[in-house]
């Protein structure tokens, strides 16, 4: 009797079996081996296209391009869509024209489209020649969408149907067929001229009557996208209706391709991480192994931007040595106040974001919602303040220090709150993305404004 | 003809509609006009549950609470699963025990356990109670597993046949079945002991021949889960071999249940979000229109922490108080280089918490990353410090102090790398999640590292 056998593999293990076998490789005479290095083809050759690009991934830039090698060539094009996009760069660097136009060849034209980017002009030119006037148009048309947007995701593996047949005679259609493309859960119903009528899902042609027309069986209330939609609606969409495909059309109900969860669940996972790079001031990606100097350009751009507001928060400073030479203390202080100002500011940005993205933030309630900001900013400003201005009194006996202390943390925290919730708002009303830049202006307000407010009303009733 | 209807709504949209209507309900008597009362209604009925928790998540407490009382009984359960913890304990907090049995009891058993957190304890017994033995042991066995293990995620809907029967029979025991479960796009083949033998993918089974035999024709190499194995490895699976829904069996190869591409892509943005929150130091999502008090208990810890952070910098600032009365262009001038550190260090704990959630990072790869970070560091060091130390000479015109600043903003460069790798890998050591507490520690080591590096070097060069 059959016995059912599990295929996941995990990375380490394979590093494992892979690396000695690669340490071999560099050491003797290539091809030494052969038991070897027939050991490593067949790994390889076993292993899913997804695992091949973890390897390579993991491994350092000799050994990378020294395993790419041993990949059998009819696989380097599905590998070269799983690597990240760092990763990619260092493997396409390393294979001749010929060699990628074969690879790309291999591809449906929605994966080229996703390939293209990285692809020589010369060799992009030479694979759009190659291709059907049916297939370049395809590439063409993905090429021409956004990265956000649907009609960059969707792919054309559609099987349509008529509606005038039975699903006896659907059945028959698909047996002729054969096979049908990864991840079908459902037909697309279409008329003569390709306009979508409805979808017939394969779990409903199953329990049907097979005397049954296909018009009487399809649905009609289905979930349907346009290729200018923007992709957030669309992940939002399958999360929502926990849909495995759905149909995209043109402006006139013509079907014209359709969208996948595993596309749109790269797209989900995409984002959250680029969101999480760009929060910590990176460009993009970076491969471990890249080059110091192409890590320093990715990281580079936000040293710039934090410099030049950790010198406006300086010049602040700058404005009040007087007081500092007078009070030496107030040195001590002035970064708690900045700190924990930023921090709460970021909290409520944080919050803030995940509303917008969610749509729960709007004109109705953002009354509401900055009242309990400034609410909360209060209570924690005068707790948390009350504390460090005892603390300020413990350690310098000065009783004044402390209320400055803590009218000041009160101060900066409220500044905090304002900003926390305005900045995003406005950042979204410019069309710029909350998640990136707010952050950096939150911290560059309450570093500023709380060195200001503390040091200012130091001098004020201090001096 | 049928004509396809979009079934997406926006909730913009849907806020538009309902909130005049809620107005209106608010500012007259009850059921002054019912028409307004049963275009509410109707407007909820329309609505997929999903959009109908958008809704109530946007809306204050209070209108929150008078659309709960519109929406039908027999879908109180299916929505308070879709809201957010946080509203989800609003809601619950109105329903008196009957209503919350009675929206409970309409779930799966999968479902119910969603739910049973948030329930009253005497609730839950009842609960349980009400249940036939089946379902009762699902429910407990669901309970039994932590959030992050497959068996929480899984749910019971599984369609199985045998595997001697042929196609034909198959599709006739389907058709009596009359409805398949949401999202089925396999059978599971088992034998008379439910131990799972192979999978039946519907998109194969209306393809192949109809007199073949269910074992010839059904997939052995399959992914399958353990109920106790970790939801990450089912996400990065799922992903991995697009999946739509997969089984899970226990030790003995028996079948269980199966875990569903909607709940992993649930898992998927519920870890992405909290990572999030948790980075900025909010212990769980916040209902927008909560209580002040509530938003300050989920606040509180972190800045707790930050206090104590800060704090310990302070008492270093303070250590240096002759220095700075001496040179007060010091405490102007100190900010900047605990600032870039922290965020400088912030990047490489970023790289290094990403490599080591895809598995990237391990011993055979540590010293080539170190090396590169240092690489990175003293780059980055030598330029920004230059051109500071330069910005510095400019304003207090003394050149030493120009020296002091860039050397001490190289070194705490460095700090920021050395801390910026081993921290989050000493946080996996020690099993702790380093997505959360790695940022604050860094920041804690770069200020506190920062301040006592530039004021130690001036205190030696320049007194």
């Amino acid at each position: 009797m059959a016995e059912i056998q599990e295929i996941k593999e995990s990375l380490s293990v394979n590093l494992q079996q892979i690396i000695p076998l690669l340490e071999r490789y560099k050491l003797e005479d290539d091809y030494a081996h052969p038991n070897d290095m027939g050991e490593l083809q067949t790994l390889l050759d076993d292993l899913h296209p997804a695992d091949v690009a973890d390897l390579l991934e993991a491994l350092p830039i000799e050994d990378r391009l020294n395993l790419w090698e041993f990949v059998k060539a009819d696989r380097d094009g599905e590998i070269l869509l799983e690597v990240s996009d760092a990763v990619r760069q260092t493997l396409i660097a390393d294979m001749d024209s010929s060699e990628l136009l074969a690879a790309a060849e291999q591809l449906d034209a929605d994966e080229m489209a996703d390939l293209a980017p990285d692809l020589p002009k010369d060799v992009l030119q030479d694979l759009m020649e190659s291709l059907d006037s049916q297939n370049r148009e395809r590439l063409q048309s993905t090429l021409s969408y956004p990265d956000n947007a649907v009609g960059a995701l969707m792919d054309f593996d559609i099987v349509t149907i008529r509606e005038d047949i039975t699903l006896e005679v659907a059945l028959r259609y698909l047996r002729r067929l054969g096979k049908l493309p990864d991840l079908t859960d459902k037909l697309f119903v279409v008329d003569r001229n390709d306009i979508l009528l409805g979808i017939l899902p394969l779990k409903r042609m199953v329990v049907s009557d097979l005397n049954a027309a296909v018009i009487d069986v399809m649905a009609v209330d289905a979930v349907y996208f346009h290729p200018e939609d923007i992709a957030d609606e669309a992940a939002t969409a399958f999360e929502r209706y926990d849909l495995v495909t759905a149909p995209v059309v043109d402006a006139n109900n013509k079907l014209v391709g359709r969208i996948t969860v595993d596309e749109v669940m790269d797209y989900i996972r995409d984002e959250s991480e680029s969101d999480m790079l760009s929060m910590a001031g990176l460009r993009e990606e970076e491969d471990f192994f890249a080059s110091v100097w192409k890590s320093v350009q990715n990281r580079w751009a936000w040293l710039a931007i934090n410099l030049i507001t950790a010198l406006v928060a300086s010049r602040v400073i700058g404005l009040f040595e007087g007081s500092i030479q007078k009070i030496v203390a107030l040195a001590a202080l002035m970064p708690i106040v900045a700190g924990i100002g930023g921090n709460s500011g970021n909290q409520t940005t944080t919050m803030i974001v995940r509303g917008l993205a969610l749509g729960q933030i709007a004109a109705h309630n953002m009354q509401s919602l900055i009242k309990k900001e400034l609410g909360v900013a209060l209570i924690n400003g005068v707790f948390w303040g009350g504390m460090l201005g005892v603390i300020a009194f413990a350690l310098y006996g000065n009783y004044k220090l402390g209320l400055v202390m803590m009218a000041a943390m009160t101060l900066n925290l409220l500044l905090a709150a304002i900003m926390g919730v305005t900045i995003p708002l406005i950042m979204t009303k410019l069309g710029r993305d909350p998640a990136v830049g707010s952050s950096v202006l939150i911290t560059a307000v309450t570093d500023s404004g709380g060195f200001f407010i503390f040091l200012g009303l130091a001098t004020i009733f201090l001096m």
